[in-house]
Order: C-alpha cells, then sequence, then structure tokens
C-alpha cells in the first residue's frame, strides 16, 4: 500500500486478485485506512491517554472532540482550547498523526475514572497500525501454516449458506454473524451477536471448549466488514481462510498478509475480492 | 418487552409502528436483545474483572472463553477450570445472567495489564441494561424536548440521499456512516469511518465545533445497526430523530424510549419501521 502524503489518507490502494465465476484477475483497488488515534488530554501540567480508538484517518480533531462530549468531559466548546497532532520529536514517524493532543481551558483534568476504559488496542505497542501487527508477532502468534485450498465456488456460495443457516433461529435481521465451514463448503455452526466481535469470539470460544482448535482446516465467512480485530481473533485460532461478505480495512489486509491468511471480501456470488493470500484458492494463478 | 425465563432471550417482543407509504400500522416485531456482559476472572483467591462488552445473550460461556483465549489469557482448554454465571446474592435480579465467572486451573491471575483496557462500559453502573440507562440520568442527561415533526416520506427517503452524498467521496464501500439531515430531508453533513461510533463521534465533533448543538430540529440517519453506544451519543447531542438503515438493538430501543427520542429502523423506501417515539411522524396517529 501506497502513500505520499505523510498524512494517512482515507483510503488506500491495494493489488487485489478478483474471481469472478471460473476466472480470476488481478487489479487495483481501494480500501479504506484504519489506523489507531489516541486521543490525549491536557490541562495545566498534567497529560493523560484518554482513549486509543480503531478509526479511519480524516476529521481526528472532530472526533476526538466528539468523543470528549459524548463523554461528558467536554460540556461546552468553551471547555477546549484547542486540538493538535502531537508532532514531538519523540513521536516515530509513523506514528505521527495517530496522536492528538486535546487542550482543556482550566488548570486541571477532570475526572476520568469512567472515560479511561474505552480502549480498543493498547498504547504499549505504539500508536500506528504496523507496531500493533509487530506486538502480534512479540505475543507469540505465529503465521498461519496451512495447506487447504479451496475452489472458489465453494466461497462463492458461502454466504447464502449462511443466510439459510441463519433463517433457522434468527428473526430480527438485527444480529452479526461469524460462520464457521469446512473445506468444501459445508457449514459446521454459527454464533451471532449484536457486536462482531462478540459473535467470532463466540465461535472461537466453541471451538476451544470442543477441542478443534486450530481451525487450519476451515473457512471462516464474516457478516459484514473484516476489521484489524476480526482478523487478529482469527489469528489466534490459526484460521487459515478468513472471508468477509463487506469490505476489509487496510489494516486487516496487512495483518492477515503478516500472517499468511487468505483474506477475501464482497462475497456476491459468483463473484469476491480476494485481498492477500490468493494462491489457497483455485483456479489460480491468475489469468 | 416482556420475558419470562430470567435468562435474557436472543431477542425480545416489542411493539413497533410499521409505515408504509401513506399508512402507518401498529403490530408486534422482534429485535436483537442487547446486555452488557462481565466478565470475571478467577484464580486461587483473586478476583478480577476482565471486560465488560455489550453483548446478544446466549452462548455467554463460549464468549468468555473465546474472548479470552483471543487475548491470550487462556492458552488452551486446561487452563479453564471451569464458567459458571454469577448468581450470588450480591447480585441484583436483573444483572444475574451478566456476569460469567472464569475459573482458571492456576493459583494465581495471569499478568492483565493488556486485557483490562477492553471495557465498553463500566461496572460503576451495573451490570445490566436498566442500570447503565439510569446512569445518563445520573450523568445529568435529559430526555430530548422537541417540536420537530418530520413526514414519513421524508424519512423514508433518507438512505438514498445518503448513497448519494457517499458516492462523492467514499470509493471502498468499507464505511459506516453517519449522515446529519435537516427536517425536510436536505443532507447537511455526513461522516464516515471503519468503526460506526467514530462516525458518529466526529459528526457529532463537527456540530460542536461549528457552535451547532443541541441538533433538536434535526434528523440522523446511521448507515447500519442502532445500538445502545450510538442511540446514548446521539442523546448527548440532543438529537430527537435517530434512523438506522438497518435494525435496532432491545436496549437502543429501551434508551430510545426512555429518553423521549424517536428510533426507527430498516429504511427500505417507502417503509420503514419505528420502535418508540412515531408521534413525531406523520401520518399518525395509525391507520
Amino acid at each position: 500500500m501506497i502513500s505520499e502524503d505523510p498524512r494517512p489518507g482515507t483510503t488506500v490502494e491495494t493489488e487485489i486478485v478478483s474471481f469472478d465465476g471460473g476466472t480470476s484477475v488481478q487489479r487495483n483497488d481501494r480500501v479504506a485506512t484504519e489506523e489507531p488515534l489516541e486521543i490525549r488530554l491536557r490541562a495545566g501540567m498534567q497529560t493523560r491517554t484518554v482513549a486509543i480508538t480503531m478509526r479511519t484517518p480524516g476529521a481526528d480533531f472532530e472526533l476526538a472532540a466528539g468523543f470528549l462530549f459524548n463523554e461528558g468531559v467536554l460540556a461546552a466548546l468553551d471547555d477546549l482550547a484547542g486540538i493538535t497532532y502531537c508532532l514531538d520529536g519523540e513521536v516515530a514517524e509513523e506514528q505521527r498523526y495517530n496522536i492528538v493532543n486535546v487542550d482543556l481551558r482550566g488548570g486541571e483534568l477532570p475526572p476520568l475514572d469512567a472515560l479511561e476504559r474505552h480502549f480498543t488496542t493498547t498504547s504499549a505497542c505504539g500508536v500506528c497500525g504496523k507496531a500493533n501487527i509487530e506486538a502480534l508477532h512479540a505475543r507469540g502468534l505465529s503465521p498461519i501454516r496451512s495447506a487447504l485450498r479451496v475452489d472458489a465456488a465453494t466461497l462463492a456460495a458461502l454466504p447464502e449458506r449462511l443466510v439459510s443457516a441463519q433463517r433457522v433461529f434468527a428473526s430480527t435481521g438485527g444480529l452479526h454473524a461469524a460462520a464457521l465451514f469446512d473445506a468444501r463448503g459445508e457449514l459446521v455452526t454459527v454464533r451471532e451477536d449484536v457486536g462482531r466481535h462478540n459473535a467470532l469470539d463466540k465461535l472461537i470460544g466453541w471451538a476451544l471448549m470442543n477441542g478443534k482448535l486450530p481451525l487450519d482446516e476451515h473457512l471462516l465467512l464474516l457478516s459484514g466488514r473484516a476489521s484489524y480485530e476480526l482478523v487478529q481473533k482469527a489469528i489466534c485460532a490459526g484460521m487459515a481462510v478468513v472471508c468477509a461478505v463487506s469490505a476489509p480495512s487496510s489494516l486487516a489486509v496487512d495483518l492477515a498478509r503478516e500472517f499468511g491468511v487468505t483474506l477475501a471480501g464482497f462475497l456476491r456470488k459468483p463473484r469476491f475480492n480476494v485481498y492477500t493470500g490468493a494462491e489457497r484458492i483455485s483456479p489460480f494463478p491468475v489469468r
């Protein structure tokens, strides 16, 4: 993925393999950028990190202001002295534009007990996507080694199989699903939740409690988008093939590539896109 | 919403007003349950709350096990001595089945520094949806007072207006959107993000920084589902009408009702459903 402006863009270009029935072609596409943003609150001589959220760059100051307002830290615009990117020398180049300093007019930080729990990642591993990925290696996660091969037609058919399965026990249309299939596309089990991370945690918890890990011979289908967090969970479970009905984020693609996961998106039979790891899918190589 | 089994179900029945062109009818529908789950880790004499997540009840033990495995706290099934609901006398009735105890085989809790940041809500307000809503009153949030009235036809047309607007500056199909419209359905502004909570924070941050709060004369459209967290943010901004392209959760409906917000879902022109606050929409009353 290429970026010239030091500030990350809203989307990044990436090379994909586009499958359509029996053919596949390589082309460029764009995916939404996903990078962490650390929000630091400053008042008087005090500085405190109050949130780290995975976000799409752009409107970062609005994001910080809106988050703090919605959490009750900012009661009005008057409380705000200014918002700036943290471009200190201490901040590594790839972390620039991923940290904002929010300066309050008051001389002291407000009570932040409730707020300090809104983290989706930790600053221990640095506030940039690359550092997050490196931290997973440090945690002992290994690249996926799986001889799994799968037919393009099998992948393309997964969403309709999920819909049939969901029809049985869902009645609201309001749930995210994480579904596990075997290599021939037979549904093994599915878990649902209002939170897509929870649906996948449930699925992997089922596998753990039933002695089925690692899931390196299975296919995962996510009912919505594929984010960094979801691909990370799939890697924990040893999954080699992750498919999403909708789009992946930039960091999901980077993470999948780094750990040897096949990541497919936009499954719309007979078409889908593969963002990395297309060699597991036949027909391949590309024509 | 009615529940007989003390354990919350995956969906709950709720009364809605279903609009279709110039008519509206009252009927019952089901929405996905959203309730907090607190995950407590126990080893030897130690107990620690390691996560509170908004989830759909069901497969709670799998959720806890999968979450802890994916976070590296459980390396294998052998680490696990058992998982139970916390049904102690100290736990209020409505919080039962919202707390799980995960017992580890080892005599001590593992290091949890990274983990303890995975909270989407705080236990200070009690681990049940009702307590969360009460805590918002305690925080000083007031019910929405707005004389806003809106035509059903205006609401039904919002999604296509959002799609036209998104086409201008989105190219990935991978982004959630939060869009602000005036009462006649004219787009004011839109913000996008890989995280839907971020998209709404950005939108409200924009309003704060431009002196436009409260947004009590505007319409909010969310590109996906409406969760508790999103409705909460809308209330912070004083919004009277919240619309979602897809389904709301049970707790989103409860919260909207409690704070006098009109909550509409499944906007599919000329149809949509209204879960609470239908009196702001004409034609009404129901025929």
